[in-house]
Order: structure tokens, then C-alpha cells, then sequence
């Protein structure tokens, strides 16, 4: 039986929402849930269900980070949060993975304090599934890294291919690297670097890369970024997203006839809403630590808490924390025959 | 009056358009207009059109450049072509600016090789007019500079301002820096770095930095960014555009009832596609060479070369040009006075 722990103070709508997702999600998989936070409030939000034979234990964590606050003070001044408290569950063989829809930046100072890095791991970076014309694909990093060496994604490349054969049951997934052309020449210097490094890599079902037009149409099932631009796609999408469907609801109402049809579509229009919810891909991974911490984002709703702890369950269940450690050790070994070990 | 270059040749739909929009063009507005390029495939074109009393003079250039060719060695190779003849017209004073909608790279390489730098500019910066809630704002770099510093950024500010106030009529237009997020600490090394000096920038309404979020919300008039991300950006929203709209009719299409809606809503949805399209401001321009220069979409039609061609006169009439040397000449004295010319 696998072991969670969620961070119950963490998201927009916590601890009503989060404790609900997890409520239905002991149900539906039987598994244990640690819920941590504030104990007296989550207790409160339990008595609203009926939670006879499942396995929530609450776990007291006095302290709140907010959306607001600067994560990597707040972590170290507050040592009760959540984050913190639970990650130690994790690290201490209590629990199996880690799950929090708060503060991203809190989390990655969290983990990063408790788990330690992998060691021969350059930097951990922040992946989450990305929707594409033929289903899904993996982004990374989406923001842990903004300042990028080109070795860096060369690792990054090996770790998201694991989790992405963990995750979207991808056998050898094709991994590209992010550019804003394919023409020779295009690219900036980290990129031009990063391809003649993955290029003359070992192991790596590397396809060389891709724009955002390959990537959107599901080129590849890996696409490696630096952490800023790929942090700037994933919020050019949501602030491109919004802003068409805001254009096309002006026209829609503008005309009353147009109104009367858009009406008869609006179950097309909720399906499409829904394919493009974040709810079922809505937990990324931090990867590259000796602890496996998912992330979601803060408007999660109970559905979404659930995907999340379901998506989390998963990585647990495909050992996706041993196969990164195994890859390293391997990576480590290929560098050092070659003589270039650092 | 006015008279423009154009660049018979370029786009995916020339001569037949380029030539039609120009006779269009030349019509309403009485201006000149030099068409540039094969000169048999030109009158061929123009033959099709009524184009008594209009001024249309044709400039042979035998060589092409296509879309797939790298720009620089081309333009190097074939001399002939007619971004470099049509350019020499301007910098001789035949004609006051130039318009390609071809090969954006040999755009830039022909346009430095002709025109050169105003002197004192570090980087010539590629800006578009971009969409947003309220209107347009403009963006750029959007792809002539992949690795930038900071003092270039902080130059492109005051540039395209003025391009912002001759462009979209905006006085003192709002500055800011992209960025993934606006909390301390956010941001690459560059993005930092430029923040404190924009800061300290004198005659430049600096705002500070805004997320992808804030700019679709038009909370800028100006936008300015890494050529390298400006690039993704714009080619990440046309993507994301079309996937959008690939969902919401697969969905459709799925869903009879909806079908028939949607066919009512069509208006809407057209009306919605012509908002988006980026004809109306499809004339990006090349800031900071000693000529002016204007670069559109390769899939510009006939409406879509109509309406670059009037941006471009309309950028003559501000005195786009000469403002942007006055500003460069006011930013070095600044510079020199600081006692840090470089």
C-alpha cells in the first residue's frame, strides 16, 4: 500500500478542497494519506465526509507560507509549515512521496532543504505533463532554474525521459530540445551548445529541436528548456488561452444569433474547456532529489487534488525515484570513463 | 508625398499579392510605390489591374531568396535580389522606406549591409504591434538578437517608445521588462540586471516588469525582451492559438447539436479569426539601422500587404527615422556626460 502526504494548507481553495480530493482519492485507491497543517482545521473539513475505513491521518503543522511570500525566507523562518514538516515524513520512511499545490517557489525551497540533491545531479528541475495536438508531452524546466548551463539539460534530458516513461507510459520517448528555429544558426548559445552535447549523448532518444509549432503538434514526447523560457511558454499559453476565448465570447455576444448557436455548442465549448483543464496533468515533478515531490498548481480544485495524488501514486508505483538515482550512477560512470568527471 | 519600396518578391502568395495590395495601396493614397523584383513576372501582375494615373514604377532585380534559404549567404550570393536593390533606392533618397514580407533573416542582413547602424546603436531590435485585452502594445525584440545585454535592452526601451508613439499614437507610452514573474528574485541574470538599470533611465516612462498575464491585459505599451524569448513568445502563441482552435472543432465536430450552433455562431467566430489576424498590424519594423524598414508575414495577402504598406507611411510621416537618431544622439550625450562612453 502506498503512503502520500499532502500538504492540506497548500492552494487557493485549502483546506476545504484539498482535504476533499483526498478524501475521495483514499477511497477510490485505498491508500494512506497523510494530511498536514493546521490539525484543527483539517479535522473540521473531515467531519464533513464520511471517511469510516480510510487512512487520513492528520499531521499538526501550526505554520502558513502564502502564495504571497517569499519562499526561501518564509521556508527558513517558519520551520512548522507544512512543506517542511511533511517532506521529513517522506525522508524519514514514513511516507512515499510528497504532495503540495502551494507556494511553488516554497516547495522547491522545501525540498531542496529536506531531500538534498541526487548527488552527480546538477540542478533539480521542475516538469510537468503539456498538452499537444496528439495527447500529451513533458516540459522542463517550467521555473526551478532560470540561469542554465548547457550539462545541465544534457541531464535533464536523461531524467525527463524517465518521467516520462513513468508518467505518460512513453517506451524510449523521443527527447528534442526548445528552439525558435531549426534552421543552423537559430537557437541562442545555450541551445547551440545544449544540441552538440545531446547530439553526442549516449542513451538518449534525442531528436534534435523542435519549435513551439513541433512541439504543440506532439513532436516529441520530452521537450528540455532553460527554467526562465520555459517558465515564460507555460504562462504565455494560459495569458494567450485566456485572451482568445475572451475575443471570441465579445463576438459571440455581440450577436444574438450568433448567442442563441453558441448556446446549442456550449457542451463542445465545456469539453474543450476540459481537455484544456490542468486538472488531469495538473502534478508536476521536482526531479532530481533523493525524495519524490509532485506539485500542483493553486487553483486545484477536489478533482484536482485528486489527479494530483493519483498522477503521484503512479511515480511511486513505477519506482521513478530509484530509476533516477540508477540513471545518475550510470551518467556518472559514462563521464568518468570518459575522463571528464567534475 | 510619401514613397515606399516594396519587396515584389517576397511572401508565400507574390507577386499576385504583393502586386494587388500595392495597386490597392497606391490607389487610396495617392503615394509612390516601387515595386522591386523580376520585372516581367511584375507587369504580368499589374497588367491584371486598372492601374491608370497610379505611381508604380518597376525595378528589375533577377535574384530571389526563398523562405528556405539561410539569409545570410544568400543575400551575400545573389546581390541582384530585391531587398538589397530595393534598399539601395532608400539609402540613395529615391525613396523614404522599405517592405519586405520575405525572409525575415535576409531581411535583417540586407538591411544592416545597405543601411548600417545609426551610430551608437548597439543591436538593431525587430518590434511588432501585439494583441492584447485592451488593444496593441508592441513587443520586441522578437528575433533579430538571441544573446543580449543589458544595456541593449535598456537602448531598445527608449526605441521603441518612439516606434510605440508613432506606431499606435500612445504619448509617453508605459515601458516594461518581461519577465516570468514580478516577486524580487524573479527573472534570469538579464532580466535583473536591466530592471536596475531601466530603473535609473532618464525620459523613459519605465513601469517595472509584467508576466505574460499582464501583458495580454495590456498593463504596457511597450514591452521589451531578449530576441531569443520575444521569438518564442510569438511563435508560442501561434501555436497555442491554433491548437485552441483545433480543440474547440474537434469538439464541435463531435457534437451534432453543436454543429448546427456553431454554424449560427460562425459570424462570431469569423469576426473573432479577423481580430486575431495579424494583418491589421502585420508591418513589424527594424529599429535602429540609418534607413527605414518594415517586415510583414509571409502569409500576408493582398489586404495584408495593403496594410503594412500603410503602417509603413505612416512611420515615415512621424519622422520615425529621425527621431530615433535624435534619441540615440541625446542618449550618448547622457552617456558622455555620465562619463561612461563606450
Amino acid at each position: 500500500m502506498i503512503k502520500l502526504v499532502l500538504d492540506a494548507m497548500g492552494g487557493d481553495f485549502s483546506p476545504a478542497e484539498t482535504v476533499a480530493g483526498a478524501v475521495d482519492y483514499a477511497r477510490d485507491s485505498g491508500h494512506t494519506i497523510f494530511l498536514v497543517g493546521q490539525s484543527a482545521a483539517i479535522e473540521e473539513e473531515l467531519a464533513k465526509h464520511d471517511i469510516s475505513g480510510l487512512n487520513l491521518p492528520v499531521v499538526e503543522a501550526p505554520d502558513i507560507i502564502s502564495m504571497s511570500e517569499k519562499p526561501a525566507m518564509a521556508v527558513r523562518r517558519k520551520k512548522n509549515n507544512p512543506m517542511v514538516v511533511g517532506m521529513k515524513l517522506v525522508r524519514d520512511g514514513e511516507a512515499d512521496a510528497f504532495f503540495s499545490a502551494g507556494n511553488t517557489g516554497a516547495v522547491l525551497t522545501s525540498g531542496h532543504m529536506v531531500f538534498r540533491r541526487i548527488r552527480g545531479v546538477h540542478r533539480a528541475v521542475l516538469t510537468t505533463p503539456f498538452p499537444n495536438d496528439k495527447g500529451l508531452h513533458v516540459l522542463g524546466d517550467i521555473g526551478a532554474n532560470t540561469d542554465c548551463r548547457a550539462e545541465w539539460l544534457v541531464q535533464w534530458g536523461h531524467l525527463l525521459a524517465i518521467y516520462a516513461e513513468a508518467r505518460l507510459n512513453i517506451q524510449s520517448p523521443r527527447v528534442a530540445l526548445l528552439s525558435n528555429g531549426e534552421e543552423e544558426g537559430k537557437g541562442n548559445d545555450l541551445v547551440r551548445e545544449t544540441q552538440a552535447l545531446m547530439a553526442a549523448e549516449k542513451d538518449l532518444n534525442y531528436i534534435g529541436v523542435v519549435e513551439p509549432k513541433e512541439m504543440m503538434a506532439g513532436e516529441a514526447d520530452v521537450v528540455v528548456v532553460d527554467g526562465f523560457t520555459g517558465n515564460v511558454i507555460i504562462k504565455t499559453s494560459e495569458a494567450i488561452a485566456k485572451y482568445l476565448l475572451n475575443v471570441l465570447r465579445q463576438e459571440i455576444l455581440a450577436r444574438p444569433l450568433a448567442k442563441a448557436g453558441a448556446a446549442l455548442a456550449k457542451p463542445a465549448f465545456k469539453a474543450a474547456g476540459a481537455r484544456l483543464d490542468d486538472k488531469e496533468y495538473g502534478a508536476g515533478m521536482l526531479l532530481g532529489l533523493n525524495g519524490l515531490v509532485t506539485i500542483g498548481h493553486g487553483r486545484a480544485k477536489r478533482d484536482g487534488i485528486y489527479f494530483a495524488l493519483k498522477a503521484t501514486a503512479q511515480l511511486v508505483d513505477a519506482n521513478i525515484l530509484q530509476k533516477t538515482q540508477a540513471k545518475i550512477e550510470t551518467l556518472m560512470q559514462q563521464q568518468s570513463e570518459r575522463g571528464d568527471a567534475s
